[in-house]
């Protein structure tokens, strides 16, 4: 099978135009090092700024090339984790959710790529302005944390600011893809390749609970909500304008609508969430995972899935469909 | 320039596919037929339930082949309606939002193929159950009334969903496809065609008031959110899972969030509305469009679009882009 080659793959030196996201409590260093070991690239999720954390995932992706993703509000808290993660030499850094400005320079003079993931054409120009290497344009049917566009017409409108602004950019799509079926159509909407989260979450390598993995792929892409009352229960401060997308389930039944009953309630709440949490337990915490988990129905490993995602887009480019 | 040909083009006929949606007070005749003249299929608005309307719309299509929407649940308010459509031998009549099964029957049994538009499987299943010939899965970027799902990951879940139960139901992509690039990606999905809103809706055969698509085509894709102002506003008795995609202007920021405060000034309010509308007012009344204005700048006929569209897609789908 010949492989897709894009502006991206040659940039980055990778195989096929597949970022695996970096999503936080999820994404270690042997997930990361699967996608890149297939010919895709890995992002370690930095999560909420663990230190032993971000040493073992390195540690655990051995010799791979990877990068690792930061919530950027969440490492303007800790901004040494930026220095512990250069210090490995990291192919590319990854900001999202919150200003890259405080952060750019020192991913871009170690010589890592710097990826600003945005939800807003604001967010892109902002991207640009401190010399992001390619940005994602992200919809707001991803898992995990997002904003409100759809990325069947955000994709293109970025594609279009940077054809303006800044055509070097590279543009990479996420939200809602999990198989080949939406890297053809992200290739075909302008993007010069994809990002993808909940499709290797759900992967033998992903260290979220399994009982969360496998109420999800039993799930349809109805069954997801964006929430703030995940964050509430969890203790994380997230600015206003993000939700996390989740499978909808007893805890966000009892307590969507009801954030301000949650807030006064948090004290007993918050040691259940994490206790259920701990126990995989998919009801009484939640599954965080987008939309596409309709279209997502086992949970193999990573590296398999590198190569399924691009054989099945290489073949629908091939025959046009028409 | 050889025409995309799908299951759709074949079922109904027609030269590309894309089909122009039934948008309410926005789509009549004119539009509806140039679209089908251009080779693509029209479809005029049946929107609220005005007989004279209706009987003028057909007029205005004149022999152009076109069928028609309904807003189902207002439908149901006015099923003579139906009859009246009917009488006039549309190629197909759509069902969006509501219960479809009433009038099924009433549809299939006069030789018009059955169109149901579905914003979650449970209503594909609806759809399949009363017989449609076309789904089409709506994501919520849409213009005008939607619900929540992108069209991303919806539309191959959909298809999906399909392939198992009923192969030989044709899908339809909508929501945030304005240009060949949509069109193509929507194909990469397992669409076999697209119906497009708001890029028809900036067109110049639109009924909406010319200085809501000027304010339009000046906007990005930001610039839009669903809220059940307008339709309070309006006195329009919407279902509370769909809400109005509108552009954002200074009514929607007045009132969205404040929507208890609305309703109490309504009888002030309502009329305030209607006056701003009627003056083509697009801060104090508002134009109905969906994110993919961001897309979208300029105002040329239906026609020129349908060629544009399509033209752009097969080139896409020629070179691959990769």
């Amino acid at each position: 099978m010949p492989s897709i080659e894009t502006r991206l793959t040659k940039s980055l030196g990778i195989e096929h135009p597949i970022l695996s996201a970096p999503m936080a409590l999820a994404a270690g260093g042997k997930l990361a090092a699967a996608v890149s070991d297939a010919g895709g690239f890995g992002l370690i999720g930095g999560g909420y700024g663990d230190a032993e954390f971000l040493k073992q995932s390195f540690r655990d992706a051995g010799n791979a090339r990877v990068g690792c993703g930061f919530i950027t509000w969440s490492l303007a808290e800790q901004t040494d984790l930026l220095d512990l993660v250069i210090d490995h030499a990291p192919t590319a850094v990854m900001l999202s959710f919150g200003n890259p400005a405080p952060f750019a320079a020192k991913v871009k003079s170690s010589g890592a790529k710097l990826i600003c993931q945005c939800q807003t054409i604001a967010h892109v120009q902002a991207a640009l302005d401190v010399g992001a290497d390619i940005i994602v344009a992200q919809g707001g049917e991803a898992g995990g944390h997002g904003a409100l566009r759809g990325t069947m017409n955000f994709v293109p409108e970025v594609a279009d600011y940077l054809t303006a602004n800044a055509p070097e950019v590279l543009l990479l799509a996420a939200g809602g893809i999990a198989d080949g079926r939406g890297l053809a159509a992200a290739l075909m909407l302008g993007a010069d390749g994809v990002l993808i989260g909940t499709r290797f979450w759900a992967s033998a390598e992903c260290l979220a609970p399994d009982g969360h993995l496998q109420a999800a792929v039993s799930s349809g892409g109805d069954d997801t909500l964006q929430t703030s009352t995940v964050d509430i229960a969890r203790g994380k401060d997230w600015p206003p304008d993000f939700k996390v997308r989740v499978r909808q389930n007893a805890f966000t039944d009892k307590w969507h609508g009801n954030e301000t009953a949650l807030t006064a309630a948090i004290q007993d709440v918050a040691d259940r969430y994490m206790d259920a949490y701990k126990a995989g337990d998919a009801e009484n915490s939640a599954a965080v995972c987008g939309e596409a988990i309709g279209l997502i129905h086992d949970i193999p490993t990573a590296g398999e899935l590198v190569t399924r995602i691009a054989e099945e887009a290489r073949a629908l480019l091939d025959q046009n469909r028409v």
